[in-house]
């Protein structure tokens, strides 16, 4: 892989979508040696476009940006129905309108268009794979496709629609589950053993996410193979990330992550809150439709600082996370890292 | 340490109750250079003691024993009686009587007294905290404490107990969750974030368990910081465990894992089955009662090669587990593992 194989310090800066993601973050992680990534979820085709011109005027280094791949099918209304009325008390005493929910594909082609023209290093998918002509079309472009996968099926099914790298996610990570299909009973493998197990099948380079917030934690996914970490909790308290205040100050509680569908219809793992513990239990497998009824209630409770209505999203080792500039959480991620593997080295060389 | 600064290599074969764990197997990992374990649950004191014979009448290197650390209160009756109910047309299909679901410790004090004579290099406790004479008569003994845990909290707990070592479990883990309370609502922390977590509160050395089946996972936990790696179903094949041959086949399958209280009342990673599938969502929180419930029909089921009623304990990555001799395993996974830290810390150098 010509990107992973340049990079300076083997870290890729997860994208976040819906806030924490900024072309700061992905400029000071690049700048810094990394790669950074841009998180398209959620923002327009203008916005992306926006995000990745603010992005070039404040660096020249590789970045990437990631995309959702909509798929399945709309979930039943009555379901979706029955978790509005559930919801109404809370958006109620919040003064707020719940949001409509719809089910679309997060403009999936046009924003394809956009990474064709803008051309960055590095598009990778989350979700599920991209169709065969959009992943043809990048590489023409010249941009390697990675994909997101949880488990060594999905692992082949990418490496078969043309994938150049893969995403391999644990269930420690924060955020929404990668996998291409939204199933409590899939496969929910931790970081180690899914990098074990996708490594034996396929020969494609793995970057591999969840929980990484040390160097030790670093050092330990290259040991097991992973040409990179990816890392997106380590940077929400970053000065550059677009983390709300309220998120910021949850992040550095050793308050536990629950997986839950309360916020968006799909898993993912956030701190556990009020909206999780009350509603969760009821929430319907319903993605992205639940994710455009709450978004009202959430952007609320990030203007007044309530985190109890917040999607939380972190991975389980988020109380370890440094309030540092995120240049300097690169450079120390990466420096701690090669003493852990200097370290672990000459112990093990100690006793040959 | 001592005991872990004196490994030639840094595995800790996992005591594996009920079977799989042998003297012969202790032996084998012993005289390999790493630490052998016998495995005192579910045996008498007198069984104990012959084991621990035909331990060291086969290796003169150190070695650890597990107990099982009893506790919590008898679980309700009518929940036990109203499980035997559904497990009744299994025992008839079987052809054997279910077992009496009784309330036990263990017979742990007895088996503590078979440690004070015979001072193994380790005793290590799962399932709770030993109490503090305990601890004290056995490090008086010249035997080290060793105490298995998931969380921070539960680390800290053994930290002020008196423990020499901790052995940290992820949720990736083989065999039952060594949590000292058994509930699922409680952290299920994956193997590197507990190991970072853990890491930041107690300064105790490290053993680290949890889906190691691979010289690279050893490679992750040894940068991660842990001292060595506690390896268990990396053994189910060896000639020297006691792994039945229904359990053999089903591991080296690629069936997922699941957690599940179905055969012994007590939360559990094994290989998904019928009694899994079919009963798990009704068996109830009632450890020992439901092990001693099900043993009839768990030894009838391996003496038949009945893969669907036995507890295939096994950790996420047994499909990459090799048919090897036990000897021939531990130095395969310590020499992958010099080859991975090495190569980790030869990719990052030249970036520096």
């Amino acid at each position: 892989m010509v990107v992973l194989d340049e990079l300076r310090v083997p870290i890729v800066q997860a994208p976040m979508a819906g806030g924490p993601s900024t072309p700061a973050l992905a400029a000071a992680v690049g700048e810094a040696g990394g790669l950074g990534f841009l998180a398209a979820g959620y923002l327009t085709p203008e916005r992306l476009r926006a995000d990745v011109d603010a992005l070039l005027a404040l660096s020249t280094a590789p970045f990437g940006v990631n995309l959702f791949v909509g798929g399945g099918e709309p979930a039943d209304p009555a379901a979706i129905s029955a978790y509005a009325t559930r919801l109404a008390a809370e958006a109620e005493r919040a003064g707020v309108a719940l949001g409509t929910p719809r089910f679309d594909d997060d403009a999936f082609a046009a924003k394809v268009e956009v990474l064709l023209a803008v051309r960055p290093a590095v598009a990778s998918f989350t979700f599920g794979l991209p169709p065969r002509d959009v992943v043809e079309a990048l590489r023409r472009a010249g941009v390697e496709v990675w994909v997101t996968v949880i488990s060594p099926e999905e692992a082949r099914a990418a490496a078969a629609c043309g994938a150049d790298a893969l995403v391999v996610q644990g269930i420690e990570a924060g955020g929404h589950r990668g996998t291409f299909v939204d199933d409590e009973t899939a496969a929910g493998l931790s970081l180690l053993p899914a990098l074990q197990l996708i490594a034996a099948e396929v020969s494609l380079p793995l970057v591999a996410a969840g929980g990484i917030a040390t160097g030790q934690a670093l050092a330990a996914v290259l040991a097991a193979g992973a040409r990179a970490g990816q890392v997106g909790t380590a940077y929400l308290l970053s000065a550059e990330a677009g983390t709300s205040p309220a998120q910021r100050a949850a992040t550095a509680t050793d308050t536990p992550t629950v997986l839950t569908r309360a916020f968006s219809g799909r898993l993912a793992r956030g701190i556990a809150n009020r909206l999780h513990e009350e509603h969760a239990a009821a929430a319907p497998r319903a993605y992205p439709e639940i994710h455009h009824l709450t978004a009202p209630l959430r952007a609320h409770a990030r203007a007044v600082g309530d985190a109890d209505l917040i999607n939380l999203w972190a991975g389980e080792a988020h109380r370890l996370v440094l309030a540092l500039p995120a240049a300097e959480i690169t450079r120390w991620l990466a420096d701690e890292a090669r003493a852990a593997l200097d370290a672990a080295a000459a112990r093990l060389a100690l006793r040959r």
